[in-house]
């Protein structure tokens, strides 16, 4: 019903009714939930004959109740996301915090962003959920329970949390750089290198949570230490500190990402051959990765991935050199498109995918996709709006 | 209902409908499509109270009538394997054939090995499905369309295929070394390298049926030239023609894996060190998928898998330095379970898994899982029996 409304606006009873394929007593039953819930209300008056008894006004879609916040506790900073039950996103906030802010405040600012997007209190009377993001794997950290318990205390609505890198993978499929592809990997080079798996328009999570563990899959056993007690991943390599330090080993001047970005583009060969070594260890592992789990989109974020062509052509010859020939071609490169809000975009698309509240209303929901399907229910999402990024 | 004919045995209506918690009227329309489909049979006469009208007889499940059949078309031999409605698996048989048999004398090879394992054709008359496995990518593959038209010609049943080696890992996963295990990652070591992903309880396909591919992951770039196309694939180190070209090429004396399983028994240090060398490779590779899909079991198979622990050693020490500390010790590694029948099990598996059929009658049986689930099916297949392996 609610798909139908989003489909064609607003629509009276009689229209529904037809339309769903609902007797009329069910239709009622039906509507009085979404009624009392708030998610939907009576609109315009009806222009249609007047039954006997037939309540006026066309049903429309309640824009003023939100459907699902995501937020993504970064390191240093929070960003969060809504989205209506239109499946508008209704925006998008973030704002940095000093390391190591104790978790209620991390809360408090998250609180504080979200209803600077939403506008007020009666918009989140009636969440699906509320997705969150966190660093690190999930499972078993010790920050999870307490972090789930003060956002319930302050959102109402079942909360669902995950990796913030992995659920950034999810938004990258749903609404970003791979909208609409079922299978999806997504890489992030910042100052940690991460990523995800989307499988069969679902995202992967592995046996104790891990998949996606991309920057510490080893790519050189003579190479250097990494934090994670392993050699020569691939973030001892590939992250921007590890970038920063080879151009500086190989004798490039500047110590900071603007710096190397400012030597590409004056074309400084030393910057060039460097990104040229990296994206070529970093095009291994996606071909190796790429031939296992056969994505249909490769999406690569981070602020490294910023510098374009210089680093991402050189990923794209080892990823094509080392796929298979039957993917070869039909494997796309992509840069990410949603940036710092991934995350917290990843928070809603899990609230909206996973909530308990939404498997009741996927079922009313049969052109969505196949009934109760997560690939149906992102495929919705996707074809509803692709989000246009402002900065 | 089947599936409490298969915990209890067989059982009256009444106490059928009191452990289903149907109505009287729903529980006899539903018996009533059992019954006809002949998967449900009248059994001894009921000791019971006899009510009004109430027939007599115990209702169990019809062993003489079939309910899934895998056949896996190997390169040089075909292999069959069969299920009844009481999950058992019925048997296996295989025989090898002169490599470029026609596809027609292929099948009736199939056909024939089938009868020799379910006995004859009234078993084969309410058949869910044939899963079928193939060699290669099987999306576009020329074959598939004749190779199913032909089995369909004689099964009746609904006919699927897939990549038989992918099914190898469904069969291990069901039956086999990973069995009851959601998370899944098969290598299979023979004349070609492939392997298998099962991810969240299900089969992976990827985009255009690229999964699996581990063969072709690059190992080294300076490496041999790989039949794919690519340079230096895991298949170019891997394989048993590969390592026996090693081998001699070290100087090692003998060009048979029988030979080189001899030189390991003898402790030749030639062999031991090309094994570890070669083991060293596949963990490295194994940790990187590890890394990025958190399987909880690696199942190794195929026939270099059966030198054991001077190859699979190394291949787990590389795997434990390579793989991220939370997965370190969670992760098992195995030599894979079903040998040559794997492909020929994960057909069935695939054909009681993802069979129209099925999921009809998955509806009435909650106690397997989630309904509708392939975790819960798939766990309900595993936890029926585990296959006993004779030879």
């Amino acid at each position: 019903m609610l798909g139908l409304l989003r489909a064609h606006g607003p629509l009276n009873r009689g229209e529904l009714g037809r339309r769903c394929g609902l007797s009329r007593t069910t239709l009622h039953e039906a509507l009085s939930g979404l009624l009392a819930a708030g998610a939907v209300v009576t609109a315009a008056p009806d222009d249609g004959p007047r039954g006997r008894g037939r309540p006026a006004g066309k049903l429309a879609l309640n824009t003023a109740v939100g459907q699902a916040v995501g937020i993504d506790f970064a390191r240093r900073a929070v960003h969060v996301a809504a989205v209506d039950v239109t499946y508008e996103v209704l925006g998008t906030a973030g704002e940095a915090h000093a390391p190591g802010l104790p978790w209620p405040d991390r809360v408090a600012l998250a609180e504080r962003l979200v209803r600077r997007v939403v506008g007020g209190e009666p918009w989140l009377r009636a969440l699906r959920g509320v997705g969150v993001g966190l660093v690190g794997p999930v499972a078993g950290a010790a920050a999870v329970a307490g972090v789930e318990s003060l956002l319930r205390d302050r959102f109402g609505g079942p909360v669902l949390l995950d990796n913030n890198t992995r659920l950034a993978a999810l938004a990258e499929s749903t609404w970003g750089a791979a909208a609409g592809a079922q299978d999806v990997l997504y890489l992030r080079l910042s100052y940690g290198v991460g990523g995800g798996v989307v499988a069969g328009g679902a995202l992967h999570r592995g046996a104790d949570g891990v998949s996606g563990e991309i920057g510490h899959i080893p790519v050189d056993p003579e190479g250097r230490r990494c934090e994670c007690g392993g050699t020569g991943c691939l973030e001892t390599v590939a992250s921007i500190r590890a970038v920063l330090d080879a151009y500086r080993a190989r004798g490039g001047r500047g110590d900071s990402l603007p710096a190397l970005m400012a030597a590409v583009e004056a074309g400084d060969p030393l910057a060039l051959g460097l990104l040229r070594d990296v994206g070529v260890q970093i095009g291994r592992v996606l071909a190796a990765l790429s031939n296992a789990i056969g994505p249909r989109v490769i999406a690569i974020g981070g602020e490294l991935a910023e510098i374009g062509a210089p680093l991402l052509g050189p990923v794209q010859e080892a990823l094509h050199a080392g796929a298979v020939p039957i993917s070869r071609h039909r494997l796309t490169l992509r840069r990410a498109a949603l940036g710092d809000v991934a995350g917290a975009l990843g928070g809603v698309a899990l609230a909206m995918g996973e909530s308990p509240l939404l498997s009741r209303y996927a079922a009313a929901e049969p052109e969505t996709g196949p009934a109760g399907s997560r690939a149906g229910r992102y495929g919705a999402v996707a074809a509803g709006r692709r989000l246009a990024l402002t900065g």
